[in-house]
């Protein structure tokens, strides 16, 4: 009986167990966890970040850049269509290819030289005779600078005409420039030859026609370009500097996007505004050109010395007034003629466009660009950054093929079109996809010119993408050294943050100098443009010096920017890894606290400059005071609910809806009529100024107007911006604080 | 052994079982549900919805109406400030309040007739003796409109000044009107009575200065407020018509918001503009004045017989010109003066707040809103619209206090200050919080004068609320009907639906009535209009007749509005059921389909209005309907994705999406440049316009303009509309799409 009972006992037991283990795991509970909330609460696999670091190829990048500067490849020409198929392929490469690839093309307004009537420069004496003529092409070192499809150094948008006068040196071409000189010359019916730099190009054309200037010649100086070199021994082919007969091509706009076109994009039967309506352009023939012919026309000036901040780099004093030349010059009682056969055509220009669609959140963008389209081979301007960009897009999409990845959120590649021209692809993109983008966008990342110089990072963005470059600037390597990008970086260019101590200084995206533009300030979308940079103790070059010349080739790029190119590697790891992060993070990695100690700094750097000025004349600064202050703290209560959640076990619309704060951060600060004399600057905090005093643009530029003027209408204004920012920044704060 | 082997089978069996049991419900899974997964998949409760319309009670609302109009509450004054106090203790209290409720201010720039020294209106002779008097106060019928605090019938913004002159009689004070009077008589230096209707306010005043009219009395014609009807006996108390002494008040301004702060929330230290700078307000003296002073006026004009549109209620022929009394008449060679003595103040004016914190998801609003501010005790207007929103807050905060319901997501109440004086309140609000609002708002619910008149439901909306409105009044009975007020609806207004057959009409919002304009108009939120209305083949009046005047009091509409407020309470339950039917369904019940049919409809009368002169012009309508057309495409394939989903089931990030696309779908249609001289109009499918031609009113109104002119640059200005419309038509489109 004791064996049956065991029998029975053990017979029960097993049945127990079969049970309990049946019960257990072959039944489906209804509750069970659902697949997707495991993916939900996913966050960025550092494994992934690794690889890619470690896929992230320099080679790679030399051979894209070899094949994206064969040929010149300007907006709209064969060779930008090349380049447009070349993306194609790549993008839908089936193995290393994106999810989908496509161009979206604009149709939009150009403006070009005449291949078969080349815009002129002579000096001719008073029987018409020329003396002198302006070369029209730069000299050939390679056979490169010899293509065809070189265009002629040209200022775009410039008008056609011509214009002859006494010629005279004008410095930048500043109002200051024109007005101090103006003072002792009259300018009326004279040719000015103005110096690149300290104004935009089209400036110095606009400012010279208030006061009677009929044609304007811009250059580049040996010292603002080449640390003073000019001896054609020691520039280009022998180093980067610019050889004598370089001229740096150019857009002479001030707005960007189509221009015929504002706020609308460019499609084939979208109403265009009339020519003459168009603002921001030459109103007199304009025409760049190299040293070598400055040299030969400023140093034959009459006229008394220039002052010391007018000096340049040749091997003469530059004069003040004259007009036109010294007695003593074989041009003497000669004047400057200027013959220009530019003309407008509207050409389609394509954006190539590619996605990887994102597996939890779709419906989020981390959008990447460059433009695609150069002045001749653009092998640093803007190649490098493509090149870039297409390792980055080779080491994802093949992860993506094989599919060992796929982002949480969506990832947009943007090569865009025509930038050189005015940013147009960008910005006809932004306008045509307006609510789409603004509604959905992360960030924008732009890398334009990857490697200006093989120093160190440089990157600038809004405040809240600082702790994301840190983040990924730690991981890489530094080439050359033996630290890290960010350790690197902390070296040549830093500042001591009260929070964090000394750190590397993120820049801030005030101008519209790439593509970036019209996503942070006419979108409000949170952006960065990184690149590797100077050491400025080696260099006092505005720019690196082949920029926009025939001189910029692949060539130029592998023996003197960049040999080995590992920093476009630093770079693409770099960018890579942001995006990354930005496309993976549970939480964004986008810090709100940070933008508050940007803000308090600009609210300082107010306070010093204009609070006592706005006193005087009954302006309370205390509101614009209170909102920053507002701002800090809805700042820290978010990072403390931050600080206080698991979003990976709490429902994923917590995290979206702390992302979608952190997310539409920037867009907060849009205000649409702020600036109504400024294309499409939207964004109080970061618009363009022309005021030297770093702080809020809108402030800043009123409260100065007013000074200048005394004008009570004036101070009205200056009292109006500073309601407007503090509206903007209280506004922005409310969306930080709890939600309800 | 057989018992044995049996004892062990069952031993074994009922092992088996418990194990299986055990194994099933006692031992926690790893991976079971978290609690949060059934929370987030939730969707809209009926039975929640049931209680709701039970519980919503018409006595609890006439009270509610009896308290808010014991006194006159006129904006800023102590019966204003004691319904803040009111709306703050129900709103907290602990068995029947909010989450949260509190008060906001704004400093808001607002007119005031004089008590000390009341607006005169006389006929006075040439030796300057006062021959007639206009009534100063509306006749007592009841001691409520003997209280001090009922303000005398004013035009808010009048400038203040002495103005004499011959008086004609100038129709409605439209332009046309000016114009055609003007060609017979010389308007210079008289004085013109116009009646309301045909024009705002304010613009009879504008277009009567742009004539030399020197001051304009404006009232009530018996035809166009009462049938006709004008004999004392006929009018209040003995029924809803306008007593002779009638007198409606108003703000005589065009732009919405604090006049002196645009796109600026009206705080202590914001910047105000001069009050020279304020546009769309009178530049003349100006005054209101009942129908039996008018009658003294009219009637004894000189002229010709006016034409027959200019005819109103009086027993006499309306003149044509004069200017001035008849030679028979007892004011022959008389003027009529004005003595205004209006003055202006910037005071604060409450905006008075309350939440229920939504449990899913926080940051998504539903706004329901009503204005708190009446001319004098404002029983209909608005205080019919706050009685209805008291008892939704009563049933909905038991609810809530009870632990038995939170909505998904938040819902905001909002009382707003000063609409009278032109929707100060909610356009401050909406200026303050512009980013936040425009960020998380699904909808905004309108309900101000909720009872016009007892016969159906009136609702206007964005197309995108049809279907909620629709669900909502089919759950509502009709009072006095055996039927919904959904099958009431439709025999009283309705339309045939290419989709749907014949369904009422929902209108459109395309004016700024009350205070859903800078909630459509300027931020782009979905927004709806819901009131009950008139039986118009019982009546023509233009509104309810005690409009803005002294007898619109609890009396009034007790007896001739709603007796029983069985009326109040169906709009009640239809609007509490719209507003409980977007907080909590999983899916936003919005539809993007329905909103491509009406911008269908707009098409169609567009092309039929336009499409030839356009085409005459050189302008094609194309891309207009390929932008149609891709929306329409677009809203099909979004409503495919929806159908196919079940998104209970899926991840909440998909019903998240889904809902982020409808939501933000209003919001795609702003274009801040559109309309740069209509204040705050953002929207372009439903700006206010001119034109009568129910279509795209940017384009409508462009188009008639260059009709008119027939000027190249006007035609451009329509091409130019027509581009705004299509980039928008097209850039919504793009949300609804494939969300990459």
């Amino acid at each position: 009986m004791l064996k049956e009972v065991l029998l029975g006992l053990l017979t029960g037991a097993v049945a127990l167990t079969v049970g309990i283990l049946l019960g257990h795991f072959a039944i489906n509970k209804g509750t069970s966890e659902p697949e997707w909330v495991q993916d939900a609460s996913q966050d960025v696999d550092e494994g992934i970040i690794k690889k890619l670091l470690e896929e992230l190829d320099n080679i790679q990048i030399q051979e894209n850049l070899r094949e994206l500067t064969k040929v010149p490849h300007m907006a709209t020409t064969p060779g930008d269509e090349a380049t447009v198929e070349f993306m194609l392929k790549r993008w839908r490469d089936p193995e290393t290819g994106l999810d989908n690839a496509w161009r979206e093309d604009y149709n939009v307004y150009l403006s070009f030289p005449n291949k078969a009537n080349p815009n002129k420069v002579t000096v001719v004496d008073p029987s018409d005779k020329v003396l002198f003529t302006v070369r029209e092409r730069e000299k050939a070192y390679y056979p490169e600078q010899d293509d065809p499809e070189v265009v002629q150094p040209y200022a775009a948008y410039s008008p056609a005409g011509n214009a002859k006068g006494k010629l005279v040196y004008a410095n930048q071409g500043k109002m200051s420039d024109y007005a101090l000189l103006n003072a002792t010359v009259d300018l009326r019916g004279t040719i000015a030859i103005t110096r690149y730099g300290g104004e935009g190009r089209s400036g110095k054309a606009i400012n010279a026609e208030k006061y009677g200037v009929v044609g304007v010649l811009v250059y580049t100086d040996p010292n603002d370009i080449n640390d003073g070199i000019s001896d054609e021994s020691k520039t280009y082919p022998h180093s980067w500097y610019l050889p004598p007969s370089g001229v740096e091509r150019g857009s002479y706009n001030i707005d960007f996007g189509d221009l015929l076109t504002p706020y609308l994009a460019a499609k084939e039967d979208t109403y265009r505004i009339p020519k003459e309506k168009i603002r921001g352009i030459p109103p007199i023939p304009t025409q760049p050109i190299g040293f070598e012919d400055a040299y030969a026309l400023i140093c034959e000036l009459d006229g008394t010395d220039a002052p010391a901040a007018w000096q340049g780099g040749f091997n003469c004093t530059y004069k003040f007034g004259g007009p036109g030349f010294k007695s003593t010059s074989h041009f003497n009682s000669s004047d400057v003629q200027l013959n220009i056969y530019n003309s407008e055509e509207i050409k389609p220009s394509a954006n190539v466009m590619g996605i990887i669609r994102g597996s939890v959140e779709p419906d989020r963008y981390v959008i990447y660009g460059n433009h695609r389209d150069s002045w001749v081979h653009g092998a640093i301007d803007p190649s490098s950054g493509t090149a870039v960009m297409l390792e980055i897009t080779r080491v994802l999409g093949t992860m993506v093929k094989e599919g060992k990845w796929r982002p949480r959120r969506s990832i947009i590649f943007g090569s865009w079109g025509a930038e050189e021209f005015g940013l147009i692809g960008s910005a006809e993109y932004t306008e045509e996809y307006f609510s789409k983008l603004s509604e959905r966008t992360v960030a924008y990342i732009n890398v334009d010119i990857s490697v200006f110089a093989n120093a160190t990072l440089r990157a600038s963005g809004s405040p809240s993408t600082q702790g994301v470059l840190f983040t990924a600037s730690k991981q890489v390597g530094a080439p050359g050294t033996t630290v890290s990008v960010y350790d690197n970086w902390i070296k040549y260019y830093n500042r001591s943050s009260p929070n964090y101590g000394l750190i590397p200084n993120v820049g801030f995206l005030t101008g519209a100098g790439s593509d970036y533009a019209p996503f942070i300030h006419y979108l409000g979308i949170t952006s960065m443009d990184i690149s590797y940079y100077y050491d400025r103790s080696q260099t006092k070059a505005r720019i690196y010096p082949a920029y926009h010349t025939a001189y910029d080739t692949f060539d130029y790029a592998s023996k003197y920017i960049d040999p080995g190119f590992t920093s476009h590697q630093a770079v693409a790891r770099t960018a890579g890894n942001v995006l990354v992060r930005l496309a993976d993070s549970l939480l964004l990695p986008l810090n709100c606290s940070d933008y508050a100690e940007s803000l308090e700094q600009y609210l300082d750097e107010a306070v010093k400059a204009f609070e006592a000025k706005l006193i005087n004349i009954g302006i309370s600064m205390d509101s614009l005071k209170n909102a920053v202050q507002l701002f800090r703290k809805s700042a820290t209560k978010l990072d403390a609910v931050i600080r206080d959640s698991n979003l990976a076990k709490e429902t994923p619309l917590k995290a979206r809806r702390i992302n979608d704060q952190l997310m539409l951060l920037d867009r907060a600060f849009l205000d649409p009529l702020a600036f109504p004399e400024k294309y499409a600057f939207r964004h109080v905090i970061w618009a363009s100024k022309s005021s030297g005093v770093p702080t809020f643009p809108g402030l800043a530029d009123a409260v100065e107007k007013a000074e200048g003027t005394g004008l009570k209408a004036d101070w009205e204004q200056a009292h109006k911006h500073l309601s407007i920012v503090t509206q903007a920044i209280a506004g922005a704060a409310h969306t930080l604080d709890d939600v309800i």
